[in-house]
């Protein structure tokens, strides 16, 4: 392997949202929406995360380590620190980190009667 | 949060295509197709959209201010000057903005039982 | 409207297939893949289209044009010359133009009770 | 056909996950998540993927060659060598290439009634 590491240090995800219900049960099947980061280097990375919305100054950070040579998947509906980001609400993510990563945005959404899925590769920047 | 807004300032989807059927009702489940635009700078940002047609010219420009700081997700069903973009056709669209911005394409399909997601980073140009 | 064209002239999609089976029975709701190209310049875009398969020789050119401020949905399921595209079999595709285009690739899929969807920006390059 | 070959040598996908059930049956429609590479040069390409975990070091290489002017659609859920990925669980993948290839992610999940499909082309790097 390469011992390089991958990515970027900053990364944007321009379309947010976190369905307000669901038809599965399982936390797996439960409406959500994931910033999923590959941290391929051998230090580890300190992420801050601030949402934009619509209607009221961004919130933030949310702050995040993924430890070297690891995976981090953040699911936006378990987020407490500084506060929620309430569901059935539209909002824009800034993520910047102090190593090189890459960032993939997805989402799971169950509301109807079949799952559907959506993934992106976040916009690169530096 | 590093001040540097992130983007950049001509963004292309080669994909559009409003579904002309939905089996929603509420105004989330409606079939739609959104453009979401993140504006991290400390100004606003103001957009020209053309949308291109296979067998027309271009029509536009249709015209959004994105506050500096704020996200808009611009819905195309909801477009009325200079004139609706009608669904069941496929289409284009360019965006151009004065300030650098990050663009993000998405479309709720919910024709058939369940609904259906799209999404994409746009083509990012300068 | 910016007058520059936007865009490249070599694109990519590693993904490819064609759903063997629709429960749709519109030719919108019929399972099928297709290349969106805008071309946004003053000149009409020739394009070659080449396709790779996994255990034989690619085949191809298949040629488009993409007139000047035009839109093209390619149905991938629709092509005749030099050969059609077999259902149910991995596909990978190269896109060359004489003009910049912008290349996005889509599929819809209605083998089981409900229509799913995918799409992403093509690789880009020059 | 430009005879150059297209794509870059490092990609990275940072969203991985198996889906641990299936409503379909056959191979095609059970849950799969799939690596889809175009080497559409005159030389072979033998990739090295290692794949990365939330609590444990990577683990790989796992190896592949897809031919000169060929596509290669890797399905994670039959990897063996050095060891099966568990379904279920969250992880990322880096592929590091000799030659110049094309990466896009892409998953199937048939857990609920309908089919969800998501595809991104790979984070690219060199």
């Amino acid at each position: 392997m390469n011992t390089r590491s991958i990515g970027t240090t900053r990364w944007a995800i321009a379309e947010g949202y976190i369905p307000p219900a669901s038809t599965g049960t399982s936390r797996e099947l439960i409406s959500h929406e994931a910033i999923c980061v590959l941290n391929s280097g051998a230090a580890d990375a300190h992420l801050s995360v601030h949402v934009f919305f619509s209607d009221r100054d961004p919130v933030g950070p949310y702050e995040f380590t993924v430890p070297a040579r690891r995976t981090l998947h953040i699911r936006m509906n378990d987020l407490r620190e500084p506060e929620p980001i309430p569901p059935g609400v539209e909002y824009s993510s800034l993520i910047e980190s102090d190593q090189p990563v890459v960032v993939q945005h997805s989402r799971l959404d169950s509301r109807q009667s079949a799952l559907a899925l959506l993934s992106t590769v976040a916009y690169a920047s530096s």
